[in-house]
């Protein structure tokens, strides 16, 4: 099936496109209407995003309201744990839970690694099924936490304000905490290419909480997991390759040992300028981001401004994936979701000459 | 009165010291059972706070516990915007509310600037209070919240994931944004200086959510302010210079910005090393910093090797006071804390012969 709109691929590899490609990390989420009537719909989250045909209604949402040119699948990164046999859920208010966290030697060593397509066949169901339902439209991203920010939830049990528990474990058993790193590094390997296998043709690590570790502990428990799994990536599917981007929230001041980790991208947040992180990693990877989330809670004017701005200071060339930051947060007005975009695609032509 | 130990002093002036002074941000808190005691006695946060004698019991706390080389003011970041009638209160397991937050240009319009010693009299009494009980021992550091985390808080009226509201206001109504922030200024300059007229030795200025802003939105919504306060300090007390302190946190993308505002001193989280912080802002300011609160879970052995790797880091000679990154969190054990500070004086010999 023939790809109608491949400028984010291209733009991944840094090869020639007309506009700048935008996708919004989140664009299958609570701001829009649609979703939360087929969040309703489920009953509960982890419904809606195991059950194949809702996760591919959700991930087209965003496909069929706005111009972007990527849909990433609609899932949670903590799938792996549950197929782990954590016992992922979801509170109210809270955020996402496990049932059995992992927080010793023993707990570590009786973790298997996942089958994909055994334990996390509704993932890949989702896959095969949203590639053909967006019948070559756009591409579809797949994507896994990062090592790291999976056990960051697995040894805390959910969300963490300090995460004194996994910290607690690599300044005390830095072994056990490697082991499960390792183990969890393996996991992503095999989901990532479970995923590429059933049909996504490019893949994105969220290393969420990276930006939590000092920058010494950064290296030795988060970036060097990421190396070992862009490594074991499938690097072609379909007669083409798979490009694969890395993001680390707050990860601005490690940006060059992030674009030397052997992925194609690398994912900013907006605390650093484009620009500056442009001239610091050179030509080695394309850049994705990095509008911050709250501009979308501005006025169109000055959303349009801030596109602008991004744009300039990023430059002439392909090479950037324009993004947010982060993902887009629940009371944005999807009006102003699509402002960005169109300024986007509007406002980046004279880049691409 | 003559003080003991000024090596903090000193060092913030990057003026020779024996041993690298050591303090810890919200060194008087919850992990200390003394703490929980006083708090259980007083009923709640806001009474403990107001309570001159009760908030000088508690700043001595851990004085009397380890060698530490500073005391901070018992206070809060939130009585500034609670002393310009917003009603300041504390709901269990959510941090700080406002009765009334700010949520327009007539609410802006409104506010006025707080006269320190007519609505800020209890931290006053307090700082002269903590002064005569300290009786020399160590300086005495006073503080403030910055005008945007301020900001932040009287907008949103709490503490905020998204910062949905204060963003929508800097990236719709910047103005407004602006007058709000400029009076905030104003009466930080004014709260400040009292402090040190009423014995504060150093002042802190905490930006505890600059870093949620934009490399471009830090500098025009944050560090600019944070100028006009450095600008605004009184100099000089007891014909002593009284050094001035800046953190932003996760500011370390903007650190020769932020070195350049004027303070003398410059604190750093743990994201980024200290030796390399210390290239980039050459002998322009003091560095304080930058232990990963997180170690403090960790093992003695383990909390030593990282205080040596810091102090290895930044290498001989004064110009760093040692300190966590963020403030230390309630489940750390107070003998671990123990060790870090001895570790700090006991390590720190070589650097300074």
């Amino acid at each position: 099936m023939k790809l109608e709109n491949d400028r984010f691929l291209r733009a991944l590899l840094r090869e020639p496109v007309d506009v700048t490609p935008v996708w919004m990390m989140r664009q299958a989420g609570r701001y829009l209407p649609e979703y939360r009537a087929s969040r309703a719909r489920a009953g509960d989250f982890v419904t809606l995003m195991k059950t194949p045909e809702m996760a591919c209604e959700v991930t087209l949402q965003p496909i069929d309201r706005y111009p972007l040119d990527a849909a990433i699948l609609f899932s949670d990164i903590l799938t792996i744990p549950d197929a782990m046999g954590l016992g992922l859920h979801f509170v109210a208010g809270e955020g996402p839970k496990f049932e059995r966290p992992v927080q010793d030697r023993r707990a570590v060593e009786a973790l298997g690694v996942p089958d994909p397509e055994q334990q996390l066949g509704y993932v890949l169901d989702a896959v095969r099924l949203i590639r053909r339902e967006l019948n070559g439209r756009v591409p579809l991203i797949g994507f896994s936490g990062s090592p790291w920010t999976l056990a960051t939830y697995m040894v805390e049990g959910g969300s963490s304000k300090d995460f004194s528990r996994i910290k607690g474990l690599i300044y005390s058993e830095p072994a056990t905490a490697h082991q499960l790193l390792s183990k969890l590094a393996d996991s992503v390997i095999a989901y990532l290419n479970a995923q590429i296998a059933a049909g996504a043709q490019a893949v994105m690590i969220f290393d969420t909480w990276g930006g939590a570790l000092s920058d010494a502990a950064y290296r030795e428990f988060s970036l060097q997991y990421m190396e070992r799994i862009v490594a074991g990536l499938v690097k072609e599917a379909e007669g083409r390759r798979v490009p694969s981007i890395v993001f680390t929230k707050n990860g601005g001041l490690w940006l060059e040992d992030i674009a030397a980790c052997g992925a194609d991208a690398v994912g900013i947040d907006w605390t650093i300028n484009i620009g500056e992180a442009r001239r610091r990693v050179g030509d080695r990877v394309a850049l994705q981001g990095n509008l911050d989330p709250g501009v979308l809670y501005g006025s169109p004017e000055r959303i349009r401004a801030e596109v602008a701005k991004i744009l300039a200071d990023f430059g002439h060339g392909s090479g950037h994936v324009f993004n947010l930051g982060h993902g887009i947060t629940p009371g944005v007005d999807p009006e102003n979701a699509g402002v960005m975009i169109r300024a986007v695609h509007e406002l980046s032509v004279p880049y691409h000459r």
